[in-house]
């Protein structure tokens, strides 16, 4: 990637662009000359808005939400429903099931799943003040919304498992059809699963 | 884009990064959430990066190229051939030439295309110094790398005319099959163009 004709500044940041999710060596190229282009209004505003949220981003101290207050904006709003409990993976989790308008109620963040394989264990994760929720009175229902992969669902039974002392009830998201799904598109799977839970028309 | 549930510091990190070519709004928010956990290796060396290269990359004074150094590096470069000028719309235009070994001469970068309908003249490109360049004794040829589009092809008949009292030659890129291209899936201007400036095998 590197080149003897780029200058070290110039170098360095397109390193680091590359870095990102979604850019390649190319495009961070393309991208670091779109912001030579655009110093004033893009270039030195994202400077200071990764320096400033790196400094003031926090995790929640209640649910692991990444905000710049503590309980976070999801936390304070007295409006949820405190008796249930979502537990999502991460903050892109929470944030689509938000845009989905999917839950009322409260979330709890992990911060991954666990994955032996990367050296992911219990107390890597979110998972004791998950625990300390749980036993609360207010919390009557905990939902499992973790991803359909091994791992997430090893999470899942690990954390199924962690609550049965809880006097909470442990439900997850049903699994199916997409809606708007081909059917001839879908993988084995997911065809066998919404065969096996089908339900009256 | 905007959610009530996103703290303004991160939403106005996700809204820049949203700005970058490659990047939309649902990726920008996967590269927020990427960058908040790597803070310290990615975070904040990408913002002190950023302002650095705003900072110190300037184009440079002879041919255009974006460097922290002035004249920049391939100016710099004694071994290049003086009496070839390659004239490039962009930086990453420069790049690609470098990266193919095409040329071993020197470069100008216009900084952009003629484009009346964006309100481009010629003052808007580095047109200026260009043409003293082409004046000066050591240079016998400009090649005019532009790309094969009505802005490139307008730009490069602009600077055809503009060159003509200097004493040099004037080339272009052939235009052609590309090198491992099946004909089959190629448009019918460029087969046209290839088959017209057919050459003997």
């Amino acid at each position: 990637m590197h080149s003897a004709n780029i200058g070290p500044e110039l170098q360095r940041l397109i390193d680091l662009l590359a870095k990102m999710p979604g850019l390649g060596p190319r495009s961070a190229k393309r991208a670091a000359l779109f912001l030579l282009k655009k110093r004033e209004p893009v270039m030195r505003p994202l400077a200071f808005a990764l320096s400033d949220a790196a400094d003031k981003v926090k995790a929640c101290s209640n649910c692991g939400n990444w905000d710049s207050i503590d309980p976070c904006a999801v936390c304070a709003e007295t409006s949820r429903d405190p008796s249930i409990v979502c537990v999502v993976q991460d903050v892109a989790d929470l944030w689509a099931l938000e845009r989905a308008g999917a839950h009322k109620g409260r979330y709890h963040v992990l911060g991954g799943l666990l994955s032996p394989l990367d050296g992911i264990g219990p107390n890597e994760l979110n998972i004791g003040t998950l625990l300390e929720r749980a036993s609360s009175e207010a919390v009557k229902e905990i939902v499992l919304a973790l991803p359909a992969t091994v791992d997430g669902q090893t999470t899942a039974h690990y954390l199924g498992d962690q609550l049965l002392s809880a006097n909470v009830a442990i439900t997850r998201l049903s699994q199916g059809v997409p809606v708007g799904g081909e059917l001839d598109y879908l993988d084995e799977g997911t065809l066998s699963a919404a065969m096996k839970t089908r339900r009256p028309a």
